[in-house]
């Protein structure tokens, strides 16, 4: 999505080992004008899928599912990863590692707000390695719900997420896509 | 207003020692068309105050935050809990105890987001003993931007939150404002 993409190219920095830095507009200071955008660009691409649910994880996920949410109507979920005191004791627990976080974290989710007959939608920031994605698939498939799209405002396609997500036979549609971040560049598949 | 109010006698739930759940439309599940409404609700109280920026804290200010925001049109900061990597090394960071998880809590914002000159709305989710919001007031002191509106979805009356922060001499505006948790019941200000 052009909007996107030229915002990276402006705002965006590489700071090495494949972390690209966009705490301007996404990831610490949010632009609620551009995620408006890419919430419209996500209903659009998702439009016929008949997704009842979206699902992202905490923190940076919230915000782009929000504004998915927003033009297609339907309620976010996003796991916690911690169980808060308003949870029940029985949850849906996965972990995930994160490779930019140097430790595995846990995803939560109530089994009151996910179940058989979900048809859902996971909507998050990145797309690199895809461990907090799978995270998110498994939770899933335990709670008997079913993911039926995956969508990404950034996918770092020097990593091998989107392989080990393309098995799952969904669509899979990311807003940005950078195949190489070698050096101080930022190279965009065009 | 109204439909805030209308929607936690429907569903919250009272847990009590003075917590409410409100899982299944604002903590954990998010209904985007009521955050939206909120959101308005916020931008016409706020219309008048010149906010340049609106400030909130991860994880339940950032749904709020950003409705209201759409409408304002600004950019929303949130207060990270742990500094992520794309961080710089030297940030604003304080400390806020958390008596609903029971621990203290860092709150963190980068320099580059906050600063002189900013005129800081912070909306939050729960206003109940302030001590997040304080902490937030703080860093947005040391930053040397300044504080000119306070927007919370839901006060707990019953507790000494607006109190302190009355002293700050701003605006403060809850959406619904509760003034007793005792029992099981939920008693509104009408």
């Amino acid at each position: 999505m052009n909007a996107l993409v030229e915002r990276i190219k402006k705002e965006g920095k590489n700071l090495g080992g494949g972390i690209l830095k966009v705490d301007g507009f996404i990831n610490h200071q949010v632009d609620p004008v551009l995620m408006d955008q890419c919430g419209q660009e996500f209903a659009e691409r998702f439009k016929d899928i008949k997704a009842n649910k979206i699902l992202t994880a905490e923190i940076s996920g919230i915000a782009p599912a929000l504004a998915a949410a927003r033009y297609l109507q339907l309620p976010v979920v996003y796991a916690r990863k911690r169980k808060p005191i308003t949870m029940p004791d029985q949850v849906l627990l996965t972990l995930a590692p994160s490779h930019t976080k140097g430790r595995t974290v846990e995803l939560i989710i109530s089994p009151e707000y996910l179940g058989k007959g979900d048809r859902v939608l996971i909507i998050d920031d990145f797309l690199a390695s895809g461990e907090t994605i799978l995270g998110l698939v498994r939770l899933t498939e335990v709670a008997g719900a079913e993911i039926i799209g995956i969508g990404i405002l950034i996918e770092k396609q020097f990593e091998d997420g989107r392989k080990k997500l393309e098995t799952l036979g969904i669509p899979i549609e990311s807003l940005a896509v950078i195949k190489d971040m070698t050096g101080s560049q930022i190279i965009f598949v065009e």
